[in-house]
C-alpha cells in the first residue's frame, strides 16, 4: 500500500504534475500569508501560517489514508515552495494587490487540483469510494479552514458561496470515472478542470448556498 | 492488531450496537448542525460542522490507535447519518425546538455509548489502561471542542457542568470490569447507563465543577 | 522502525532524561492551566487545557512519524505529570505569581527540550531533513498553538518575539550535528542550551520578528 502509494506520488510528481501540484501550493500559501499579513502577524507567523494552509489538508489526507510522514514532510520541494510564496507576500504584498484576479484564477486551479489528487491517493490507498469523496474534498478544504482557525476566524469555507462544493462534486465525478476505468491521466484532466470551471463561475455569477430560514 | 480491531468492530456493529452507535453519530451531528444554523452557516457549512461534531471524535481516536483509514471514511454508513441529520437540522429546525428535551437525553446516550466504545476499541488496540481512559473520554467529547472552534467558540465542554467528568469516570470502570474479566457486553452496557446516568442527573440537579479562585 | 523508536525512548527516557522531559511537560501543562485560569474554565478544562498545552505537540509529532499510540497515551507517566501541574495550578495559583521568572526560564528549557527531542525522533523515524526539522520545532510549539486555540486567543507564537525560530534554528543544528556523526548525547545537550540561551536572551533584549509594512 506504501509502495503503491509512493510509485503513485512518482507518477503524479514526475512529469508536469509536479509544477501544477507545486503552483497549488504557492497560491494555498499566498492566501494563509495575507491572512497572516492582515492579522498583523509577525515574519514566522506569516510563514506558519501560509505553511499550514497550503499544506495542511494533505497533512490530513496523508495521517487518514496511513502513509506517514505525509509528504509535507516528506519531500522538502512542498514546504519549500510554500515558505518561499509565504516570504514573497510578506515583503512583497503592497504590490500584489493588482494581481487579485490571477490569485482567484490559481485558487480555483489549486481547488481542483488537490481535489483530485487527494481523491485519487485516497482510493489507491484502499478507501471506499464514499470515504474517498471525503477526503479529496478535506485535502483541498482543510488548509483554508486551518488558516482561517490560526488568525481566529470562523472559516470562510462554511460560509459563503460554492467552494466546498465544487470539490465534493468533483470527487465523485473522479471515483466514477475510475470505477469505469477511464485512465488516470483523463480522469484527473477532466475532474480538474470541471472544479476549477464550477468555481470560476460560481465567482463569476456570484452563486451561494442557501442559508437556513430563520 | 488491525485484524482484532475489524473484528472488533464488526462485532460491535454487527448486531444492535450499530443502531446505537448511529443514534450517537445522528445526535451529535444534530447538536454541531444547530450550532451552525445558529451562526448563519450556508447549507454546506451546517452539514460539515455536523459533520465534524458527530465523527471528529471517533477519526482522533482512529489515528491515535493506527485504526487507518477512521471508521467515518470506511464505512459510509456513518457519513451518510451524519450528513442526514444535519440536513434535517438544516430544513427543519423551527420544529426541533420543541424536542429540546429529548436531544439533551439523547446526547447524553451518545456520551455514553461513544465513550465505551472508544475505551474497549483503545484497550484492544494494545493502549495501557491510563492512555485508553484518556482516548475513550476524547472519543465521546472531541466532536463537540471541534464543533466549537469551527464555530468560533471556547469549547462549552470546558466551561460548565459535568459532561467530560462523566465520561472519564465511565471510560475508567469500563477499565476496570475488563481487567476483572467482566463479559464486554456486560461492560458496555452497565458503563454506558451509568455515564448517561450521571450525565442526566447532572442536567437536573445542575451539577457543575469548580472554577478557580480569583 | 517502530523498534528503533522504542529503543530510543527507552535511552532517552530511561535516564536523567526522563526527570528532564516530564520537567518540560509539567511546565508546558502550567502554562496552559494558567490559560485556562484565567479564561474562568472550570476545573476540568483547566486541566484539558493544561493536558493539551504539554502534550499536543508530541501527540502531533506521534502522529506524523507513525508512532502509535503517541507517547502520551502510552506512558501514563506524561499524563499524570500533566494532570497534576494542571491541578497544581487550579489550587495554588495566586500564590505562583512570585514565580513568574522561575516559569519563563523553564519554559524557554521545555522548548529546547522538545524541540531535541522531536527533531531526533523524526530522523530515526527516517523523515529527510527538512521534514525532521519542521516536526522537531512543530513538536516544541503545537502545545502552546492548541492551547491558544481553545481559550480563543490567536496564537501568541505567531504574534510577537523570538520563540519558533529559536526552535527553528536548533532544530537545523540537531540535524547538522547528526549529519557529521557528533554523540547524540552532546548533540542534544549543546542544541537543547542554545535552543534555551536564545530564547532567553531574546526575552532579555527584547528582541522580536519583524512584522510586514502596511
Amino acid at each position: 500500500m506504501q509502495g503503491d502509494l509512493r510509485i503513485d506520488e512518482a507518477l503524479t510528481s514526475g512529469d508536469g504534475l509536479l509544477a501544477a501540484d507545486l503552483i497549488g501550493v504557492a497560491v494555498f500559501a499566498a492566501s494563509g500569508a495575507s491572512a497572516g499579513v492582515a492579522k498583523r502577524l509577525d515574519l514566522f507567523g506569516v510563514a506558519f501560517v501560509g505553511f499550514i494552509a497550503a499544506l495542511g489538508g494533505g497533512i490530513l489526507r496523508d495521517l487518514v489514508i496511513g502513509a506517514v510522514p505525509p509528504l509535507a514532510f516528506a519531500d522538502w520541494r512542498y514546504s519549500m515552495t510554500a515558505i518561499a510564496a509565504s516570504l514573497a507576500v510578506f515583503w512583497l504584498h503592497p504590490r500584489l494587490a493588482r494581481w487579485r484576479r490571477s490569485v482567484l484564477l490559481l485558487d480555483a486551479a489549486g481547488l481542483g487540483l488537490f481535489t483530485v489528487t487527494g481523491t485519487i491517493k485516497a482510493l489507491d490507498a484502499g478507501v471506499p469510494p464514499v470515504g474517498a469523496c471525503l477526503i479529496g474534498m478535506l485535502t483541498a478544504i482543510g488548509g483554508g479552514l486551518a488558516r482561517d482557525l490560526l488568525t481566529g476566524e470562523i472559516p470562510v469555507v462554511l460560509q459563503r458561496d460554492i467552494y466546498a462544493v465544487a470539490a465534493l462534486g468533483g470527487a465523485i465525478l473522479v471515483t466514477i470515472l475510475r470505477e469505469v476505468a477511464v485512465a488516470d491521466a483523463l480522469t484527473m484532466g477532466v475532474s480538474a478542470l470541471l472544479i476549477t470551471g464550477v468555481r470560476l463561475i460560481a465567482l463569476y455569477r456570484r452563486w451561494s448556498a442557501p442559508v437556513a430560514a430563520p
